[in-house]
């Protein structure tokens, strides 16, 4: 880890067991973030380092826990030589993220991801951040982590619903960049027994890397071209203005809340002529197949739909009365467009029945 | 303002009234962040403008501080196609720039620096941030304003103390650049009326914009080949080790703290037989001339030598048990060491006394 890239120049990639980890920071102080039930899981795999813990999922992403964070440096006493690692799923690198780009405006970062959605999404291309009162990922900033260490058969040990939160990014994936990836993860089905069967435990090590790795290489490569989101980089926000409304609002794992708001943009775009019905059924079955719900009837609750109508409002894409929406227009084929609020809402009003 | 660069390619500097800066912003969203007594002098000429008001000086670079923006920006429903102003001093551009940097991972930033300290120094290079539990800059990032409104007839306004604290990072840039800048400023003491008797109604206004369009070049060409501040930036750091130790629990202002920090940092410099004694007199000289502290005899407190010698293991600059030094070796001749805390501790027993 010497000659480490500057943060700006991307993140590294390693493949090696979690209890490897620390070996790889010898010699230099570690502090890992964790949760409580990693925290206990993995703990003993970190017996040289300060271990600080915060709490389980989304709660991990307040303004509260951020300012507990800074004060647990302050005891510490946490300064530019400290190397911080993120041990968990998204909100613990979301969180542990931000904490490290600010502190002492900004110290070294590395994540080790737990879980599926992490380790192809969510620790990649440098977007962290906490949630304030309400407004999901309402603070953050950009800001690459030096190393990600993947351990793939890790993920073993997700419950089922975490594994096909991850999933759904994959999916998003596949849908960006094309024809290979997105057969691949149709074949991934059949290993697991045909679709609505599919479950992690049936998908073979080798598969499961190549899922990891893909969607790595896919992400990466986005995020290289426009690190800060500018122009190109919208497209993996597929199915996310939608997605984080309804996480907001229900409470759906991240994934499940994304599958749902890609159903949706492909709603919007077959009812816009811009995608084929044949194209967008195969998404759909594909997203099915992995477990994930695409029938808005699920949730079919006025007040419910008032609320996610209401909250497109906040969403960080918003700019005035218009919001960069992604329009997905077939498998490979997706683009970003400056649509009306308005024009979202009453979509909202008509199609979610 | 249309064609603004990305925040990353630098600052556009801008000479113009304060009652002119509005209007830059014609057709845009403009929230201005400013202080009580500079919303009373200037309020109006934002009248088409949401105002923020923060608490006066450092007081304003608190998590508290931070935390009520981020309140105001809620309940204004504040999104990327706002623009956030910052009018007032360091302070106050410290805390809206991070704010800004932060909100939505970034929303358009500019300053209009009403203080001397602010125009040639605080408001360029994009570092912004707040204290935190004491610790002076505990939280920031680097993000450079869009554009800065330089207003130098409204210095005019300022008291003695402020004008000179400007004047400390004034002296610091030209003992980083060089003899030219260095004997413009003491041509200054002259037509001031001599050392000791200089104050600013008496420096005439062309001087007084050369004075600020040198320092603002010299401090941007060191920033734009180095923004980070990975390397040579960090020169712009001279005297502020001592000195931000000093102003933290002396309450000194920043560039009085300065000045003291740049008369230990030359002293130490002395002692290692690494400045001549003639070239640190000069430095000195222009120091006091300009009413600006530089003998730590003033504060001859026991108490207090141990206070800011342990702060000085709190700073930034600090990594592990050595520390980001800046040497001034000759006017033109300043250079960046790693020295043991020790040492620059048990310099400070002897020398402070």
């Amino acid at each position: 880890l010497n000659d480490r890239p500057a943060p700006a120049s991307g993140e590294k990639l390693f493949y090696l067991p979690i209890h490897d980890v620390e070996e790889c920071f010898k010699g230099e102080r570690l502090l890992v973030v964790t949760d409580e039930r990693l925290a206990e899981l993995f703990g003993r795999s970190f017996s040289g380092s300060k271990l600080l813990v915060v709490p389980e999922g989304e709660r991990a992403k307040s303004w509260h826990s951020l300012s507990s964070l800074f004060d647990d440096f302050v005891r510490l006493g946490v300064d530019r030589s400290w190397n911080l690692l993120a041990l968990g799923g998204g909100s613990v690198s979301d969180l542990a993220g931000f904490a490290a780009h600010l502190w002492m405006r900004g110290i070294s970062f590395s994540c080790a991801p737990t879980t599926l959605l992490a380790m192809v999404d969510a620790s990649l291309g440098g977007k962290n951040g906490v949630d304030f009162r309400g407004y999901k990922n309402a603070l953050g900033s950009f800001q690459r982590p030096e190393c990600i260490f993947c351990d793939v058969s890790a993920l073993s040990s997700l419950d089922p619903v975490q594994f096909a939160s991850g999933l759904a990014e994959a999916v998003k994936h596949a849908v960006i960049d094309g024809e290979s990836y997105f057969s691949f993860l149709e074949s991934l089905l059949a290993e697991g027994g045909g679709a609505g069967a599919f479950s992690h435990p049936r998908c073979g090590a080798e598969s499961l890397k190549r899922l990891v790795t893909e969607s790595q290489r896919i992400k990466l490569a986005i995020v290289d071209a426009d690190p800060f989101e500018k122009g190109r980089r919208r497209v993996l926000n597929l199915g996310h203005s939608f997605g984080h409304a309804l996480e907001l609002e229900t409470g759906l794992p991240h994934g499940f809340s994304v599958s749902l708001g890609m159903a949706l943009a492909l709603r919007y775009a077959l009812r816009g002529g811009l995608i084929e019905d044949d194209e967008r059924s195969r998404i759909l079955r594909l997203l099915a197949g992995f477990g994930l719900p695409v029938d808005l009837s699920l949730l079919a609750d006025g007040a419910l739909r008032a609320r996610v109508s209401a909250s497109l409002f906040m969403d960080k894409k918003r700019e005035g009365a218009t919001m960069n929406f992604v329009l997905p227009r077939g498998i490979g084929h997706v683009e970003t467009a400056r649509i009306p609020v308005e024009a979202l809402r009453s979509f909202l009003e008509e199609a979610w029945k």
